[in-house]
């Protein structure tokens, strides 16, 4: 699997408000076996009972993404390794305007507190033209700490 | 499987002698998917058919290692993602004095040319009271441009 993605990303304030939908939930649990210099990954996840090992390959325009479905014990057997460079949360998907899906994150464990929305985009005009419904906070598409390996490592930023 | 390893290696600056028998020799080709700044790796192996995906953790006096199984699909998935970090040698056993086991590893591909003896120690005595054969060149233990991911990325020293 690779692909090129457009995402944006912002936080979530406060409590989704009554009259957003939640259509799926999933719970979803992911360690960081290694995290290079040069912004590459190598990354564990369990998403409702399924197991995967994700790398990513490091920055640049195009970032090439790999991923390879786990056992459970396979999984097991690697998950100590990830030990203080893990997340924990719950994605909520709510369908947004014009056909896209927003992906609410909402942390727990040690991150407890913070909820995150990303949205992904087919290109970069969908990107520029989305905008943002009034319970999305400040975007941080750009802001290195709320990247999921940031998280793991350095927990929240203050 | 989890261990601390006593290892020296030394440049071989020649062919084998004769005399040297060679008791058992494997094809290894060795990938790494992402290299931390802090020594840790994940690496992919192929060794004699044996597919392993190897988590060393960062640097410090114990170094952690978690090693799975993987089946042959999951390892040719997750290959492409090594490009330029790989190398290929043939790691041949040779007994050495004291019943240790020295293994000799001849590079090829882009490392050609290259051969490597390393030995593993049950304790630090028996690694300092080890005597290295007429055969064995310059001694690299502590030379990390001879470490197996420095080479797959850097290729050979000069």
């Amino acid at each position: 699997m690779a692909g090129v993605e457009v995402e944006r990303k912002w936080l979530i304030p406060g409590l989704l408000p009554p009259e957003v939908a939640v259509v799926h939930a999933d719970e979803i649990e992911q360690g960081y076996l290694t995290i290079g210099a040069d912004g590459s990954e190598t990354r564990l996840r369990r998403r409702a009972g399924s197991c995967t090992l994700t790398v990513k390959s490091g920055g640049g325009l195009v970032r090439r993404e790999t991923e390879v479905p786990l056992t459970q014990e396979q999984f097991e057997m690697l998950w100590p390794a990830t030990e203080n460079a893990r997340v924990q949360k719950q994605r909520r998907a709510v369908p947004g305007d014009g056909g896209v899906t927003i992906e609410v994150d909402v942390y727990s464990g040690r991150l407890d507190g913070l909820v995150v929305a990303e949205v992904e985009f087919d290109d970069p005009w969908g990107a520029e033209s989305f905008v943002a419904p009034y319970w999305f906070g400040r975007e941080v598409t750009a802001d290195d700490a709320y990247k999921n390996r940031s998280l793991a490592v350095h927990g929240r930023p203050s």
